[in-house]
């Protein structure tokens, strides 16, 4: 049983009006997409789809939901019969989690009654932007960090306590080394890391005695916050103190420093250079204070002594940008057998779509194994695999023919007939694979600021129906 | 039983930390506030009590826990004996949802064992900080809609479903008529709202045959969305003929038009005119995308002719401004029954707390009903009813004196020894509070650009703790 399934309300009207006129068993497609990377980045990350697959699994109407529905006075009841025993009985296609994703390639492809097709469409889309969106923003910070560790640090600032747990989630399967939310520890098996909070120190009645405490506590395995009252002339003090007189005498070494105010390039610098003056180069200096992909960068170009990152709201509601933009549009009808494709004109370009059932190939360099383009196309297209001409949409005479390529399908099937046919990773192996993926893509695309545009072109045949329709629909 | 409690790892190693210290059952006072008004607002809302509620009357940890916890090998197992018993036993002060609330306010104040302090940390903040978000951001949007309605249609954009769902309870909370969240309206009440997608037209072989059959299904409550193919020429168009071919001759009318993409304030005037010109008065105009409340107050400025407005990720997100940044900090601890208040210093000044047990004072204007300024206070300080000093702490120089004023204390009991001592208001009856606490705020103070700053200022003799404190840690 789901308990916090999304629907809106439309999705029921429609639903209903579907039904009244007895269209809600024609089996209809659905692409999930989007328009835009987010903070102008280069590339994506695809994630959700695990949680998608336990929605799916999952979602159904119960007695409680029948009777609120019933309640509303809008719906007859031949309707809440019907949906007292619905289920998702369709085919899905997906990429997978940790997928490197651009804009406009069909992310998840349904295939299902109008009915089911219609009512998923909130949550659905709500867990592919979720996770696209942290995965994304943490894959990018990750990146800047340059293989130092990110630890994601935000439960606290997190929009609602799915956005924190799904999110720490997605954004150990983008890279980051573990986070600091138990719940994702415990449901996932990713690493939970810690420090310490200003309340340690506080609660004592010097920073001696709490940095002490703590240290009884944990002798292999002590990082001290050490900025709770003055960084350098108390913090580092204290700690050098705890680290040779109870720590070293015990047989132990103080593992780590945090900072968490103040110029961390400033004072990770002196407590590096005042640490090593006192033997204890192997006493990690850890940083935290809204940190993001930018800060992280300056902060190296600006010779920071930095062992780790703990980075909070920044990620975990990607607050540069907090919305992903994922769409689910209508792209083709069954009528009698036959798929007939269906386009959304609009008089914002970005938003007319990309008709009919499509596959995403990925083309790659035989030789160094970069991706070197991807294609949308039919899905009862063959692609050449010796020569292929990859055209752009807005400027169809550009055009360049590849040669000595391999070519694969991003689309996997996930459900057939409603029915689950694909094996669940773990998070770590999802982890793992987002790593090797991204390794497929030229650093050039994974550049910070005005990356180079990787190639999402529409095969000839799309091409010619995409603007058949729009001409058709629009006279021109 | 809560499925999904927020805990950051470092609660759960001090807590260790503080259980081998013999130190876990030492009383705390912990307060939860924040430092800054979202999008520079003039004023916050307070929000996320209710949620805190649910969370502080359910925290435990479940034998799931205790196995993860155990597989860490990082804790004893007194520890993990103490923590299967883990509930509770405080006392917390708190505002109330609805509450207009300021920086550096007490929103929260915990007392509590040190142990039960600490861990609430993050679950308690994630829930304030969420609520809070929402509840601000959808009232500035609601604030400048000035009195159309507002409608929440976030659901697929928010950060996870229970930033949906929440978000949808605070937004009405706040202000909105409803939302498009149907789980929304079964757990809270509050109504549920929605008109239909684009796949509705793109479903049937024309548009016209898409909107006749929503209208047969909803005869006396059809909203048709009328930019899939052209707004002007197609849409409405085809409105108007099912409204007059259809809706007329059975004893309806059409109820509104909706508008999701296009200039909306060309497009929405046009409308209204070719509506009017065809007797269709009462034929609400219903707009979408991308709205924030400056863009709500722009298309006001260009005449712009709209009855009510769907606002998605710009308010389920807070987009401008994705982060309330709520903090919980160590006030004070009690040593030998006596209270021993905490400062935390910091080389950020915004860092530096507010030390000792405080209550917050709100003054208003006796003849007038506006709130004048609030006040923070130690909890022993007795308030003069007649006449009463205001200082700004930055500038103590600055003295104001009023008389003919009501005071009023602005936290509430809500737990006593670990006892729910507070009846929680519907959700509808936090939105009539939350009126009727707006309306004592001056206009001045709820503009958009640059806002007339609301007084908060600590009272005598916690300015002479405060500052005596910093005094005695830093040395001068």
């Amino acid at each position: 049983m789901l308990e916090n399934k999304l629907i809106d309300f439309y999705e029921l009207t429609m639903a209903y009006s579907d039904f009244k006129n007895n269209k809600h068993e024609q089996i209809v497609y659905f692409d999930a997409y989007f328009r835009k990377n987010i903070d102008n980045s280069g590339y994506s990350l695809f994630g959700g789809l695990d949680e998608i697959i336990d929605y799916l699994n999952n979602v159904r109407f119960e007695k409680s939901d029948i009777d609120y529905l019933r309640s509303l006075n809008t719906f007859d009841e031949d309707f809440l019969e019907y949906l007292s025993n619905f289920k998702f009985t369709g085919d899905v296609y997906s990429m997978l989690d940790g997928d490197v994703v651009f804009p406009n390639e069909t992310c998840i492809r349904v295939r299902a009654p109008l009915i089911e097709a219609e009512i998923i469409e909130t949550d659905l889309l709500n867990r592919f932007n979720h996770a696209s969106l942290i995965s994304t923003k943490a894959s990018r910070i990750v990146h800047c960090a340059n293989g130092k560790g990110v630890m994601e640090f935000g439960a606290r600032r997190a929009q609602g306590n799915s956005a924190a747990i799904i999110g720490a989630k997605y954004a150990c399967i983008a890279g980051c080394i573990g986070t600091s939310c138990y719940e994702a520890g415990k449901r996932y098996g990713v690493s939970i890391l810690g420090t310490m909070a200003h309340s340690q120190i506080m609660k004592y009645d010097s920073e001696y005695e709490a940095f002490l405490a703590y240290a009884k506590a944990f002798p292999n395995n002590s990082t001290f916050l050490i900025d709770t009252i003055d960084t350098i002339n108390s913090g580092l003090v204290n700690a050098i103190r705890v680290h040779k007189e109870y720590l070293v005498p015990n047989g132990y070494r103080l593992k780590g420093i945090r900072l968490d105010s103040g110029d961390l390039a400033y004072l990770s610098k002196e407590c590096r250079r005042i640490l090593d003056e006192n033997d204890m180069q192997d006493c990690k200096i850890c940083v935290s204070n809204s940190l993001d992909e930018y800060l992280i960068k300056d902060l190296y170009e600006q010779g920071a002594k930095i062992d780790s990152f703990g980075v909070g709201e920044n990620l975990i509601t990607s607050k540069s940008t907090p919305v992903f933009g994922g769409v689910y549009k209508l792209v083709a009808v069954e009528e009698n057998g036959e798929v007939d494709p269906r386009i959304k004109i609009s008089d914002n370009e970005i938003k007319i779509t990309n008709p009919g059932v499509k596959e995403v190939y990925r083309f790659y360099d035989k030789e160094t194994g970069y991706a070197l383009g991807d294609v949308l196309a039919l899905s009862d297209e063959v692609i050449d695999e010796n020569e292929y001409t990859l055209f752009d949409e807005k400027s169809p005479w550009k055009r360049k023919t590849i040669t000595n390529y391999t070519v694969r399908k991003m689309l996997h099937p996930i459900f057939k007939d409603g029915k689950l046919v694909y094996t669940k990773p773990s998070v770590n192996e999802s982890k793992e694979y987002c790593k090797k993926e991204l390794e497929t893509i030229y650093e050039e695309t994974k550049r910070l600021s005005n990356p180079n545009k990787y190639y999402v072109d529409l095969s000839q045949k799309l091409y010619d129906l995409k603007y058949g329709l729009i001409k058709e629909k629009r006279g021109f």
